[in-house]
C-alpha cells in the first residue's frame, strides 16, 4: 500500500462555500457562532466568507460584520473569497489577511459564473493578486469545473495542469483543485494527479469534493495515495451547486475527519467538535445535513 | 498505485438485507419486478430472500412466492439466506440452488441476534451445510459484526481470521465480511485485510459494507488495492439495521458501480438499469433513497 501523509490540513469552508449555497437566510450572528465553533473545534483555515456583489451572493452580504464579530483564535487563519479589486479592497479595509481567488477549468462555466472568459479572469486575478500580496496578504487560488462542468461535460487534463500551473504562477502559495459538481471518481482524480504531480509539487495543491455522487472521500483516499495533504470540506456538509440539480454540498469535515482520524492522520480538529458546530447550524436550514456521521450520532 | 482487479462481481443483497430492513410493506408483486429488473440489468447474483421465520423477518415471509415468481435469467444466480436445517428444507423444496448462513463475529450480537452463541450457531450451520452441499446447492457465509459490534465495540482482526476460516472449513465458497452497523474505515480494512489474506486467498472472501457513516466507498477501495474483487450492495441503498440508529442501508449498487465504472474495472451491470430499478420501489418506501448516484440522476 502507498504510504499515506502523516498529518492532513482540512481548510473549512462551509460559512463560506456551504452557505452561499443555502437558501435559508442564515443571521450574521449564527454565522459568527458557526465559525467561532468551528475554530475551537481545532480547525485553522477557515473560510469566512466572501467579498462580492449582494446580488450575486446574497447570503454573504455581511462579510464585514461577520469578519468583525468573529473571536480570531491564534494560529487559526481566516480568508474571504475576492472576485476583483473591489472585493479585494473591502477585504482589507475589513482586516482580512488571506484571501482567494476563483478561476474556472471551463470556459462557459467562467463566463456563466462570472461573466468573463477564463483569460479575463486570469487578467484580473493578476491585478487582485499583484495588489494583495503587496499588501502583505496571503492567496489561495481556486480552480473550480477542474474535472466536469455542468455545461461542458468533462474537463481534459492538460487543461487543468496548464490552469494550475498559471494560478501558481500569479503568486498563489496553493490551488484547490475543485470538482465544483460532484461527478469525480477515483480513477478521474488518479488520472489528473498522475499528470498534474509531473510539473506541480503535492505541497502546493490541495483538493476540494463535493459529495453529489458519493465519491468525494474515495477521492479524498486517492488523492492522499499521491501525496496531497490539504482538503477543504464543510461541516455538516453544508452547500451544493446552483447550476447541478440534486448536487449535495462540499465533502462533510466530520466524515473526512472520520476517515482520517481511523487512518491514523492527524489534523488538530476534534471530530465531535465539528459536528457540534454542524448541528447548531442544522436547525436554521430547509434540508437536513448530509454528513452522514453527524446523522448516525446519537 | 497498487493494480487493482480487472472485474468484479457484485452481490446484490437489496431485495433480502434491503427489504428485510424496510419498515414499508412491499408486496411480493413489486419484489418479483426489483428483482426482474436488477437481473436484466447484469447483476449475475442476487440474494432474493430468506427462509426464515416470519415473526422475525415478517417482510420476507413470502420467499417461496418470489422465487416461483422471478423469471431466471440464464447465467444469474438466485440466492436465499438460510438460518438453520427448517429454513434450508423450505429453500430446496422451493428450488432455490444457493443459500446463505450467517454467523456473527460478536457473542452478544449472535445472541440477540439468533438466540444462539457463536460456537452454537456453527454447530448448527455445520449440519446446515452438510445438507445444502450433499443436495448440490451452493453455500455462501456471512461473517457480521466483523468490524465492530453495536453491543461489544470494535471487533478483534484476530476473531474474524479465526471464524472466517472456520465458516470456509465448513465448505461455503466464500465469506461475506460484512461491516454490519457501518462503523469501518479503510484503516480498520487495511489492518483486516492484511492479517485477513495471510491464510485466506482473496478469491474466498467478500467485503459487505453498509454507508452509515459514508465510508463504504472509500473502503471498497481499499479491498480493491488488497485484491478483493466481490462487493455485496443494494441498489438503491435499501436497508438498515435495527438496532444502530440513524444507521443507513448498504451501500448503493449504483454508487458502487459509480466508482466502478469509472476505474475501469468491470462488471457487466449496466448503471442506469440499477438506478431505474430503485426508482421502481422508491415510492413504496418510508424514507428517500440513500443512493446518491440516483438521487443526483436528472
Amino acid at each position: 500500500m502507498p504510504t499515506l501523509p502523516a498529518s492532513v490540513t482540512i481548510v473549512e469552508v462551509g460559512p463560506r462555500d456551504g452557505l452561499q449555497n443555502e437558501s435559508a437566510h442564515i443571521s450574521t450572528d449564527e454565522k459568527v457562532a458557526y465559525v467561532d465553533r468551528l475554530s475551537a473545534a481545532g480547525l485553522r483555515e477557515i473560510e469566512v466568507s466572501a467579498f462580492v456583489s449582494p446580488t450575486w451572493m446574497p447570503q454573504l452580504a455581511d462579510a464585514i460584520e461577520v469578519f468583525r464579530r468573529i473571536v480570531r483564535k491564534p494560529g487559526t487563519r481566516y480568508s474571504a473569497l475576492v472576485p476583483n479589486m473591489t472585493g479585494l479592497e473591502r477585504a482589507i479595509t475589513a482586516g482580512v489577511t488571506d484571501v482567494a481567488i476563483f478561476a474556472a477549468a471551463s470556459e462557459t462555466f467562467s463566463r456563466k459564473n462570472t461573466n468573463r472568459g477564463i483569460d479575463e479572469s486570469f487578467a484580473t486575478y493578476r491585478e487582485v493578486t499583484d495588489a494583495a500580496i503587496a499588501a502583505g496578504l496571503r492567496v489561495r487560488g481556486y480552480l473550480s469545473t477542474a474535472f466536469a462542468c455542468p455545461f461542458e461535460g468533462v474537463v481534459p487534463v492538460d487543461r487543468v495542469v496548464e490552469l494550475t500551473s498559471r494560478l501558481l504562477d500569479l503568486g498563489v502559495y496553493e490551488v484547490a483543485i475543485s470538482d465544483t459538481i460532484g461527478t469525480a471518481h477515483p480513477g478521474q482524480v488518479q488520472l489528473l494527479l498522475s499528470q498534474l504531480l509531473l510539473p506541480v509539487p503535492s505541497t502546493r495543491i490541495a483538493l476540494h469534493f463535493h459529495d453529489t455522487r458519493g465519491m468525494a472521500l474515495a477521492n479524498v483516499l486517492t488523492a492522499l495515495e499521491f501525496g496531497i495533504a490539504t482538503f477543504d470540506s464543510s461541516a455538516g456538509g453544508l452547500g451544493g451547486c446552483p447550476y447541478a440539480p440534486g448536487s449535495t454540498g462540499n465533502v462533510a469535515t466530520e466524515d473526512l475527519l472520520y476517515m482520517l482520524d481511523g487512518l491514523g492522520i492527524d489534523t488538530g480538529v476534534r471530530i465531535d467538535r465539528v459536528s457540534d458546530a454542524a448541528r447548531g447550524i442544522a436547525p436554521l436550514l430547509t434540508h437536513p445535513l448530509s454528513s452522514r456521521y453527524t446523522l448516525a450520532r446519537r
